[in-house]
């Protein structure tokens, strides 16, 4: 099973209607879960580092023992698509049928988080909204199993 | 003058929605020109060589000498969002208010375009699909005035 556990809503009706469309190309192929944990709100930048905490608490409260964890980090790894399709092939492969991707929110992640991550994964150099990184993340796992299953993929 | 030239249509209405709401946004920052030349079909592969060269000239009618030329290619150079925004300045700076960015079709573009490129960008060592490339590199540019104009631009 793939699971996203991402902070914060999607709040452009666009955005999620293109997310959906996803999950539902992905579904053909694994179980898809996507959990959203709350944000906290950022007023000042005093508030930023209690508010990861309490995000992070949140986001660990959804990830259990066994599962595989990638965390979407700027401080990352940076892999090409078939890099990432051959880690989720081997991750089956070996008995890690969980994997869970975190998407953290606006300010980051927080320490404890990184903690739990098995792999950190930085999609760009580039700064990219943490909603577009939701749709992103998403199409590529449906190209990493397009990939696995020697289906082509144009576009 | 920030001037985008693609190959092909954006076909899913969300992803439309997407792009046009960045293109508003951008408005209140620099004149945006989007031109989408015709794709053409890729029935087999012995077709791509002969597609690339069509949309190259398609493409390639487009630009104007004074134009400094951006294109959106797999080898190239990768930069983040800061640099992106010094490099948008310093060419507005140094006279080169013309910006052209090219984003290719998804056989890629022919080596008559990458002669033409100033610049050549490449987004992430991650494929994207060339319609997400459209978004992105629209979000980039909208980011980069932003920075440019010190406003803080968080999500």
């Amino acid at each position: 099973m793939i699971k996203i556990v991402a902070v914060g809503k999607i709040k452009e009706k666009a955005l999620k209607t293109l997310i959906a469309e996803y999950q539902k190309r992905l579904s053909s192929y694994t179980k898809l879960l996507i959990i959203e944990v709350d944000d906290e709100m950022l007023i000042d930048d005093d508030m930023i580092n209690k508010a990861i905490q309490v995000e992070g608490e949140r986001i660990l409260k959804q990830i259990k023992e066994r599962e595989y964890v990638i965390l979407l980090d700027l401080g990352g790894e940076m892999i090409d698509s078939v890099t990432l399709a051959k880690q989720i092939q081997e991750l089956n492969t070996y008995g890690h049928s969980d994997i869970t991707f975190i998407i953290g929110g606006s300010a980051g992640v927080s320490d404890k988080v990184k903690a739990r991550a098995d792999l950190k994964w930085q999609l760009s150099k580039l700064t990219f909204t943490h909603q577009h990184v939701r749709l992103l993340v998403l199409e590529q796992i449906y190209r990493a199993y397009k990939i696995n299953n020697n289906e082509t993929y144009h576009k």
